[in-house]
Parts: structure tokens; C-alpha cells; sequence
């Protein structure tokens, strides 16, 4: 018996349920858990399954295949643990989350590797004895600093590269290449801030909420599909840094929030928004 | 063309879905919403579906009953305004903020009339031209007081009785007889405070948090399924009316978002708690 | 005996809150409350004391600026009840909220009137037997429209104006007439959307969170110093009516919350932010 | 020039901000950060003062003793990093976050020891190279258990004893031994829930809450003066376990605001309840 979650995206039509839930029977696949939503604006069902059974992925698949329209999209994704690459910088807050879930088993996913371009958080990484790889950005291109970096990543083939507060921009060939497989998170205020330390610009705002955004990278670092926000109040007794100590916690919880859903294939992206099922 | 919100509750087996979408398939119902939960320690399973069709419902319902187990529930909900008493006792808040948004068309419901066991409501009550019944619990049983309410209660038939800070337990009969209809709201403290006054004792206790939770009243005023709960941030410089006020504001909006769920036929209760879709 | 609530705000010196108490000891005046904040940054002193005293406040005044440097601003305000006008536009939320809680005696101020750019909302403030006052836009400049407006206010002389859903631009010399007077609500999202629809546009994006922020009107509209925010979690499955909705539940809470402050005088403005006490 | 926190509570009565600012300004303190609130029921006037200066801290609090009611409480508290000993059983996630925070210098403690009553959480602590002991509870009694943990945390003489998910009953012997230093964390549920695995209990009741509170010992190990708060929401989907999990999140995050605000001095006991400033 094997478990399974089982993507479908598709135009929305009369009968896909019907067709879908019979493909799965005939096949000898059961429904475990099942969410459905239409995009009524794009005229787009989706669908996320998980089914259990002796059945074969690919046999299933086709089928699937056979008895929806041409342009759907079918995934059968096997319920495994997942491998997952981590980029830094700096910032400890966020790396150190995921490393302490890694480390009492809570996370289902195998960190491979620990890549920053600072050697900073080397130590915190070797204390729990992973891979640390140090690839400077100084005196190189952006392009030969990523093209070192997207070498040990490949060499890898992690199922999910996270950005644990990983302060450079990615060009877009780095964004292309794992495309749809970066999460990253960012602090957000209530207004925006753009610019150098959002956090002594929005402490000169006086802004009353900190948020956190996990998202999927599209294009630009701090846009693509959101897949999961919160926010912590603050006032006017916090200076900027306890801002950004207050916006730290907010961020690592937000971000693991985010690997979760992901790691349990719960997210579908489509246009520049997410499904979470 | 009629909309329906299909609720299917039936204990869990293969095919379920298959027969059931073949069914309204048949049937000539389009699947516009699709929610599905299964209870594994029950071995429940629970479907609400909006279904749009031609068809007649009692025929689908007939379908259903043929090809789902034996002991299956099946409600077909014909998707339309609902009709609503309130009960009150001296309290302004709830009862406010359900009547501005009757009165502004945000409501999907009709107020049939407001009940109290005081007469303060009724001047506000008046004030938007809905029927106020005043029915003083003095002098009279709790039998007695009740007799009245419920007679009141009964000329309207209502789909639904809400609370609105009613203070008055209720008992086991008035329970019974709108068995899963009575929405009630109250405040919720961590800890929990039994006996009067509860905002005193959680001042006194030096709570930092304040909740309120909406339920359907079951057996218990104050237990009952959970449909929605929210807290708010209070602290030392908050006097006892102070977190009251606090708790007023969480209270209406915990209220209004479990009866807005309720309006549209997304809450089941089984057991003692709720699913909501 | 006499309630004052005393705001000093003054560049930062050694021996400042000895002056101040003194002062109140010598003057007769009790400290009931007292909060201060040094914004370093600006190197200023902030404080708001409330006081309780047979005393007279001007002499109190005059004592102060004697003791305290020079560019001191030193306000001594009766703790008593505000004049307030409304302006509204089309949704009954915010308003409604607080022609609720004035009716129930909830809100330490008196509505003197509500004025609105369309009618629409005149017959909810009827029922409060309130005056309405319809000022159209249509067929005027919007400075001539603003004067009519400005008149209304003007007649009745009210501390403050709150902008529950007032969806009109205004201008300089509106904000400059009623400088630190005007309160209003909108809409918060992360990230910003600017134009037409911002639900509309929060919805494309698959935002999580809807916000609301409550702010003293500065030049532009929707800018301008921070009282209060708040969010409300959302998902996929929220149609831009549904965020919309989810919105006003959050709007209608902070701007009350940030309406109490300002009525208690908690609300300190200096440059761009606030200071809440 | 040293940093001291000045904390005073003493019957309330007029003069007193006057006498202590006098004080301050004669002994050479210049205050910076300076918090005050009287709790009128038990007419106990409550400070807070960040001083700088040069003068010595125990002629102050003799000034301050000569000046001030005799039933007053005077502590002038260095600001120095303090020093902590971690009691855990077997759950990683709040041990971890403050080990996280500790290596990465944001958290303003010294970590002296972690002890357990299991051996589970020694490979944790031994990554960073902090001194970890086992004490079994194993084939003794809660006293004799007890007194081996109390001579090593005496070996140390830590500032505050967090509790990371210490899952002993402590004894009143051990809970007086370290009045008002030991902090601790639980998990929070509307309604609460006692007995064995409340997690459970809180599943089976269908709270759409899971809350956590940080707390100083007193009697109880679950009661005490709460320090901070805050909750999680969740829905029918989440089994129990995913519950916990999202409990453990909202539970690190609370233990380690309080842990700031204890290493702050913030925190004022009295009664069964604080001031936080």
C-alpha cells in the first residue's frame, strides 16, 4: 500500500469529479482526503488527493489522462519525505528553526545541505553535522556567484531549495531553473517599505503591525505566489531592532508554516496565487 | 436552475465519491463547491457540496438514499435567505451589530423578531421597525418564562434562533426543541472562569488574552459544538470594564462570522464538536 | 475635583518628571496615570499624566511653561466628553458601529451629525434620530463640495471628525483646517495595492491576510500618522465579496478601537507616527 | 556610567513620582525609560525606571528607603546579562529556540545548564556545547528527585529557571526554594482541559483555538502569574498531532517573549498577577 497526492488542474467542466473518483475506483485507489476548488474567473478546477492503494502511479495516471480534457494537468506524487537545500545568509533565525524540527525528527524532509554566502552560520550548521558550503559573492558576478551556488544545489537535486533569509537577488535564470521549487520569506509591513532596513523605515512610520510573507519565488525576490502571512503587534515602545527581533520570530514561524504545507505537497500555485489545501 | 448545498454524513467506505457524483451526475447537478472531511476515529465521512441543477430534489435525495449505506444522512438545502429570531437580555453589542448588518443588506437573512427577558433592547430594536417582544422572566418559572419565549419563537417558524448575550440558561427541553438550530456566543478566558462576573475574576487572575467562542448550544449554555472563536490582546492596564469592552468587540465579530456560516449551511455537528466548510 | 489629562512633549533633559511632579504636587493635582516615552531619536520627551485636582488648569499651564524649556508644548485637557461628526459615503459598517455603541452608551462622545456624499446612508442615521446631512459632489468642484462640507462641520465646532468609509479625496486645506482631528479607516494589504479595487486586486494576488489600519489624516488620504491596525486571516477560497466582507469586520473594530484612544486623548502625533498611551 | 532597573511598589499616595524623581535627580540618575501604574484595588502604586548614572545603587535605595512608605519594596537591579538554567523532559521545540537564540547572541542570557528528567534532549544540548544533566526520575521518590535537581541548579545559582516543557509536578518546597525565578510554559485550550494528553481531549472537543501561556510559578504548576499569551487557530482538519504541532509553535514563541521580558527586569509579580512594562 502505497499513499499518494494526486494533482489535477484542469478546466472546470460537468462530471470531473465523477470521472476522477471512477478512474480511481477502477484502479483500485481510495480517497483518503479530498479538496477541490474552482477558479471561476479562470474557468479552472483543481483538485489535490490523497489516495491510497496497490495501484500503479503511472497507470493511474494515465487513465486520468484518457478521461479528462487534453490541457489538464495531472501530478502523482508519491508521500515521501523530501530533500531540501537551505540558503542563508546572516541570519540564524529562521535556519535555526528548521534545524531544531530537522534534528527532533518533526520536520519530514533531509536537509542536504546548508549553502551561504557568509561563512556566519557555518558553526550553527557543523553543530548539528551537516553540509555547510560557503560561496562568497565577493569578487565574482552575480552570474559566477550563482552559477557556484546552482552547481552544488544540482549536485544535490534537492526537492525544495528554501531561502532562510537568503539576502541576495537571484537572477532570473536561478529563479527559471528551480522554478516553482523556491519557498522564501520576507518581513511585510502595513504600508510597504522599500529600500535599505525596512525596519528602521517602518519604526520612522510608527507602523503598529509586523508581518512575515512565505511565498513560492517567481520573478523579483519579495513577489510570487504567497502561501502563508502573519503578523505581530508592536508599538511605540520598540525600538527598530526589537522590531526586527519581534519580526524574527514571526518570519521563522511563518516560514516553517510554509515548509510544512509544502513538504505535504498541499500548494498549488497558479497565475501569481496559491491553492493550499 | 436551483442551487442546493448537498450535506452527506455516512459511515466511511470505497466509492463514496464515485457514487455520489454519479449520482447528482444523473441527476443533472453541477458540483460548484466541494468540501470533504473524513473522521477517522468515527469512520465518518461528511461531504458538503453546492450543487446547481434542473433537477428536483426530493428525486436526488431518493437517488442518494439508494446507493449510499443505510444509515446515511442526506440533506439537500435549497440555498436561500433564512429566517432568524434573536434573543437578547440587556446587552447592545451583538444584537447591534447583527441589526446594521440586516439592515444594510449584508445579511443574508430575515429578523423575524427579537426577543428579551428586559426591556432595554427594545427601543433599538424599534428603531429599524422589527417586531420586539418583551417577556420578563419575574414572577414566573423558568418553565413558565420559557413557555412564553417559546410560543413567541413558534409563530415565526425561524430557521434559526441566535443568542445575542442571552443571559438565561436554557433548559434541556427549550434545548431539545430547536435541537442544532440556537447559536450562542459567549466569552472565553484562558484560564476558564466559572461564577459571576467572569471579567472581574480574569482581571483578577491577570489574563493577557481574551476570547470569545460561537457554538451551537447543545446540552450546556456555555458548552456546545465550537463554530468560531477569536481572542484579543488585553494587559495590566486594562480595569475589568475595560476587558469587557475588549471582549464586546471579539464577541459581535465571532458571532457574525459563525452566522454568516450557519447562513450558508457550512457547519455540521457530530459529536460534540463541528465541521466547517 | 476636576480630571485633566496632561501631555507634555519636550526635548529630553535630565530632571524633567521632577519638574512635572512637583509642579502637580505644588498646584495640588494627584497623578492618577502616567506614561512617558523618550523618542531618542528626535530627542524629545513625551508624557501623558492624567490628573485629578481642585487646581486650575491654567495655572497649572502657565507653572509648567515656567519650569520646562523653552519650545515645550504643554496641553492640559478636561477629561470629558467629545463632540464628534461622522462622514460617510456609502457602507453602513463603520458607521453603523458607532451610531451602535453611542446608542447603547458605550462611546464617551456625542454624534452631533453624520454628512454624506450620497444619501444612501441617510435613513440608518434617521432611525438614531440623528441629523444627516446629504451633500452631494456631483455637479460641483471638489473644492466647492468641500466647503459645503466644511461649513456643516464648521456649525458645529466638533473635536473630532471621523471618516467611517468617507471614500473622497480631500484636500490640503481640509486636512490643514482640522489639523490632527481627522480620523480615518482603510483597508491595509500586504502587499500594498494602489488604483481601483484593491479587493479586487488582493484577490488576484491570493493574498492570506486582510488588514485594516486606523490613522490620523495627514496630506494624503491614506497615509498619515498610525493608531491602530489589525488583520484577519483569509484563504483561496474567499471571493473578492468574501475579503471584502472579511475586511469591513476588521475595519469596523480598529476604528473604533482607534476612536476610543483618541477620545480618552492617549493619541500623541509627532512627526509622522504616534505615540499611544 | 551604569544601567540599573529601579523597581518600586508601595501603598499609593500623592507625591510619589515627585519624591522618587527628586531622588533620583539628587543621587546623580537620569532616568530613560520610565513606566507607572496603580492598581486601585489594592492601592499599590507600581514603577518601573530605567536610571544611568554614576551614582551608587545601594545609596540610592537607602535615599529612596528614608523617602518612601515604610511597606515599600525597593530593588535597583543591575542590567546585566543574567543567567539561566533549562529544565526539559523529552520535547525539543522550546529548549531549541532558546538554544538557537542563545548561539546566535540574541537572547541577552547565559545558559549554565540544561537538565532533564530524560535522557533524549542531551544530544541537543551537547551541539552547542552547554553542560547537560540527566537526573532520572526513575526508582526515586519526587522529593529525592527533586533534591539532586535543586543541588545542581544551586551549583549554578542562576538568575531564572525556565521551564522548556518540564513535564514534573513540581513540589511547593522546590517552588518556594526559587520563588518568583522560575518560568514556565503550557499549552492553553478554550475551554481548558484537564487530565491526561489535553491535545487529545482538545481534538475530540473541536477547538478552533490552541493557545499557550507563559507563566511565573507559584503553587500550581500550570497557575501562576501569566506573563504573556496568545493562540493559534486550527479546524477540523488537524488531527491531534498537528494540533500539537501548531501548539509547539505557538508555544516557543510565547515562552521566549516572556523569557525577554524577565532578562528585561519587565516583569512584576504581585498577587496572582503582573505588570509587564
Amino acid at each position: 500500500m502505497q499513499t499518494y497526492r494526486l494533482w489535477i488542474s484542469t478546466p472546470d467542466q460537468p462530471g470531473l469529479i465523477y470521472k476522477i473518483s471512477k478512474s480511481l475506483l477502477d484502479e483500485g485507489f481510495n480517497i483518503e482526503e479530498n479538496h477541490e476548488f474552482v477558479d471561476k474567473e479562470g474557468n479552472l478546477f483543481l483538485m489535490r488527493t490523497e489516495i491510497v492503494g496497490e495501484g500503479a502511479a503511472d497507470i493511474l495516471e494515465q487513465k486520468l489522462t484518457t478521461v479528462l480534457p487534453e490541457d489538464s494537468t495531472i501530478e502523482v506524487i508519491p508521500a515521501r519525505k523530501k530533500n531540501i537545500v537551505v540558503l542563508g545568509t546572516k541570519e540564524a533565525h529562521c535556519l535555526g528553526d528548521i534545524l531544531i524540527q530537522h534534528d527532533s525528527g518533526e520536520l519530514t524532509a533531509d536537509i542536504q545541505a546548508v549553502i551561504s554566502n557568509h561563512q556566519v552560520l557555518g558553526e550553527l550548521v557543523q553543530r548539528f553535522e551537516l553540509p555547510f558550503h560557503h560561496v562568497t559573492h565577493e569578487g565574482c558576478t552575480r552570474q559566477e556567484h550563482e552559477a557556484q551556488v546552482m552547481d552544488i544545489i544540482d549536485s544535490f537535486s534537492p526537492d525544495l531549495i528554501v531561502l532562510a533569509k537568503y539576502m541576495r537577488v537571484l537572477t532570473p535564470a536561478f529563479v527559471e531553473r528551480y522554478a516553482g521549487k523556491i519557498l522564501n520569506i520576507h518581513h511585510s509591513f502595513l504600508p510597504a517599505f522599500v529600500g535599505a532596513n525596512p525596519y528602521k523605515q517602518a519604526h520612522q512610520r510608527g507602523v503598529k503591525i509586523i508581518g512575515a510573507t512565505a511565498h513560492v519565488v517567481s520573478d523579483d525576490l519579495d513577489e510570487g505566489p504567497i502561501i502563508a502571512q502573519n503578523v505581530v503587534h508592536v508599538d511605540h515602545s520598540y525600538t527598530w531592532q526589537a522590531m526586527r527581533q519581534a519580526g524574527r520570530h514571526v518570519e521563522k514561524v511563518v516560514l516553517t508554516k510554509a515548509l510544512e504545507l509544502l513538504l505535504e505537497d498541499r500548494v498549488f500555485v497558479f497565475g501569481n496565487k496559491t491553492v493550499v489545501f
